[in-house]
């Protein structure tokens, strides 16, 4: 990338896309240096009381449907013309809903600057061949033929737009653009750290709802602070290892920033699948009924990740190795009692005696 | 220690000490090739409606002053006399308040078996020289010249005693003892993790109620999910570096394990630091005001970590690798308004961008 001012578009406006906006059209404001200030938001087109969402937006900056109450820097424009919002972006920042994402990718082909840079906000995984998993990121970059960078973290959308301080981490390989990328994102408020570790970052932020589920479970049983803790643990080493199997190199300090125990914290003791999991116990009803109940028939992502990521176990032979992961998959699909959750985690491989670097697991002494 | 049964002595029989003698009395028997069933625990003697304590825990074998409710193995046997519960010992369970163990050392002194093991279950610093702060595992292995082991995890006492699910971790060097440990400690509902790093295990049970005031600052200034997982996590990282700056060598997986992530957690949502804490900002009292009301003039364990840590990091010159650390004294002495706590931690040395393995921060992006 040269020395010209960098543009950057928003691709998505919904709650999260929203929040984002509001930093980074401040934030090309301040490095104007750097980059041009107009940030286009690409919004998809619908009526809100007789008037069209982007002129609300242009005229009121604020988006009324999906962050009401909040005012968005003027230089922040809808488009509703996905091509047209994209079309000189040097950055391109994803933040849809992760099903549109192959079908909005096609639209962009050979639409956007060769050398544009993604920065997905996307989070969840894509079913790619119904075999495996996907990551976003990697859909962008094979579909679009650019790079795409990865941000994660302990953000509820609605906190960062009010300004509550927070943290966030950013997966970017590349030196030269790490510090742009930074520059668009970071505020007072809302603080950046740069990793390497692009895959880790992303992976985190699917996996975290499988775990809320069993955090969920354990709060519907009436288990505790310690089974809680137990459960969440648990679920951060199986993340770990997720992440250690299929996509290896990572460093385990990555695991330590916002995207990791931060973000999943927040999401098993705030989240909706937590929350949704703990009905699942209490009430006796399935999944899809507490989607249609409780979500307008949204579906849930802790259960539809734990479908995805239990298939791919499956076919690769690991399921012994994600107890946890799997546990929460059958409960999801009433295979399993909720009552049972506990039992399937008790003998976990994380319990284990580590000593001078050997990991040994003696079955003798164990109850 | 060659092949005979080994003998085992729980000093101390508070709320954990209980808990803990139902587990090992159960143990003891279950692998009586082992051990000695007969187990001393050491009770300081009090009067309860007219009959010792000690009577009361060998007839009726409960607790009723500190573990009422639970029944207590019959091998578990309440000894008054210190030095003829601790004689024939080859493991000493130490847990006790961490004031009284000086004291408790010199009374043992000369009585015990030199081959014993000590295991520490006793959370907080020891404030040493007044310069720095003592490991109380290092006071009971120079006063005592024994090796001393210890055991720290998310373990709300009531919950372990209930034989709700969860884990622990054992910090042991060594390989010959490690199983033994675990056998004595291990069920199916209380899960042993046993590691090499015994000094972070330990700093991390005294460290994390540091971290859980400022969750209770947090909550008690109303500023949500974002910032609280913000705080646990750079607390977390804080945690790490002091580790790694006095007692080098650990492991990062170690902060993995029960004793760090899970027992911070824990701690940080329920712990009652993190309830003190949060009133102190909210009724505007000092905390020896709530110590007062609230623990009947008992010590609260966070401030007084702090303030012992904190003499410690200005003696080292060190406090600005600390600001949360730091920040959290100076708010409980009143030094600081709890308000000025975020402003404290924003430009926090971890937020970095780590790229190739270099941790670069260039000021010129930041906020």
């Amino acid at each position: 990338m040269g020395r010209t001012k960098k543009k950057v578009c928003i691709v998505g406006s919904g709650n999260w896309g929203s929040a984002i906006a509001k930093i980074v059209g401040a934030n090309t404001v301040k490095f104007n240096t750097k980059f041009e200030e107009r940030v286009t938001m690409y919004v998809y087109e619908e009526m809100i009381n007789g008037k069209k969402l982007t002129e609300i937006i242009n005229e009121q900056h604020e988006n009324v449907k999906y962050l009401p109450g909040h005012k968005l820097p003027e230089n922040v424009v809808a488009v509703p013309d996905l091509i047209e919002a994209a079309k000189d972006a040097d950055f391109l920042i994803f933040v849809i809903p992760h099903q549109f994402i192959r079908t909005l990718c096609a639209t962009l082909l050979g639409k956007i600057k060769p050398t544009a840079v993604g920065l997905s906000l996307i989070k969840g995984f894509d079913q790619g061949d119904g075999k495996s998993i996907e990551l976003i990121s990697k859909i962008i970059e094979n579909l679009l033929k650019i790079q795409c960078y990865v941000l994660m973290g302990a953000n509820l959308a609605n906190e960062v737009a009010e300004g509550k301080f927070c943290e966030t981490t950013i997966g970017c390989k590349d030196k030269r653009t790490a510090p742009l990328l930074r520059d668009m994102i970071q505020t007072e408020n809302f603080r950046v750290v740069v990793v390497e570790d692009a895959d880790a970052v992303e992976v985190c932020g699917a996996l975290k709802n499988i775990v809320a589920c069993g955090a969920g479970f354990v709060d519907g049983l009436g288990l505790g602070d310690n089974t809680k803790a137990a459960v969440i643990r648990l679920g951060l080493m199986e993340m770990v290892k997720f992440v250690d199997t299929f996509y290896g190199g990572s460093k385990l300090s990555t695991f330590f920033e916002s995207c990791g125990v931060a973000d999943l914290i927040t999401t098993c003791y705030g989240g909706r699948n937590r929350r949704v999991c703990e009905q699942f116990v209490t009430s006796g009803k399935t999944i899809k009924q507490l989607e249609d109940e409780l979500l307008a028939g949204q579906k849930l992502q802790g259960p539809a990740t734990a479908d995805e990521v239990h298939t791919m176990l499956v076919n690769r032979g690991a399921t012994d190795k994600f107890p946890l992961f799997t546990a929460v998959h059958r409960i999801c699909i009433a295979e399993l009692k909720p009552a049972e959750f506990i039992d399937q985690i008790r003998s976990h491989p994380e319990h284990v005696m580590r000593l001078d670097g050997v990991i040994e697991d003696d079955d003798e002494g164990a109850a």
